[in-house]
């Protein structure tokens, strides 16, 4: 009976395979860094790292499905009817989101942005982006990122990235 | 030795596991059926299933790989620099395609066209396509079907389709 409400109510949860998981996102996720001007940071920019999977409204249930899983995130509206899993908290990608796609890695060329992804959050976390050089570090990477791959539901997510 | 040579010529096999190829067509996978005009066909029309995966041409091995799981299909140029992996043998898309997404189903709302795309098929597989009251009934299904869904890659793969 609990079963039936919740499937009533559109609550019942969708269990997600890990391999599931990885497919999804080799096909709909986007792991992003975004270097944005930012006047009370001393090195004058801030660095903010992403993991998205956009997805139409019908199937918001998967975005939630995705959260559930990784214990983490939000899902907001994107654009239009679209939706967005995301993922922005450093501490979040680091312990939840990296380990998932290091013990499950993407079988796509997704996976090149995903490592370099994870090198600018090992950067961040001995602090690399409050200090100049460090900064010119993770901009050499980011610069390398997403070239020519970003979807336009990205594009309208983080507005237009400043590094290409 | 004989790895190192496969990896070195780019013959390496992606062997891809059952969910993740789930995940994967929830993601980027095409179900569809086109019914155009065609002045042999007696009713005046031809029925055209296809199953369609599209990439861009950097993941091409994704592609090729998919071709490898299901025995069936092939892979050709979509559109520019994106390719398609495409199965359109009603064989192949009923003894291969449907019972591995009956068997391992599809989590986002796609199975919704999956299923209605299964339900051509077996019209088809009894000559419903071949009569005018089959095609109607054919046509009703594909009517409902990919609304606002179809990518403007797929548009670009089958061309503009007479149902909408």
């Amino acid at each position: 009976m609990e079963i039936l409400r919740d499937l009533m109510f559109g609550r019942y949860q969708v269990k997600l395979e890990a391999q599931w998981i990885v497919g999804f996102v080799d096909g709909e996720g986007c792991f992003h860094v975004s270097v944005n001007p930012h006047a009370e940071m001393t090195v004058g920019f801030q660095v903010l790292p992403e993991f998205t999977v956009v997805q139409h409204k019908r199937d918001v249930q998967i975005l939630h499905a995705l959260k559930a899983h990784f214990g983490c995130g939000v899902v907001r509206v994107n654009h239009q009817d679209r939706m967005a899993y995301r993922v922005r908290g450093q501490e979040h990608l680091r312990e939840r989101i990296i380990p998932f796609f290091m013990n499950h890695p993407l079988k796509t060329k997704k996976n090149v942005e995903f490592l370099k992804f994870r090198d600018v959050l090992f950067l961040m976390e001995k602090g690399a982006h409050l200090t100049a050089d460090g900064l010119a570090e993770i901009r050499k990477i980011t610069a390398s990122m997403n070239r020519g791959t970003i979807s336009q539901d990205k594009v309208r997510l983080i507005g237009k990235p400043i590094e290409r």
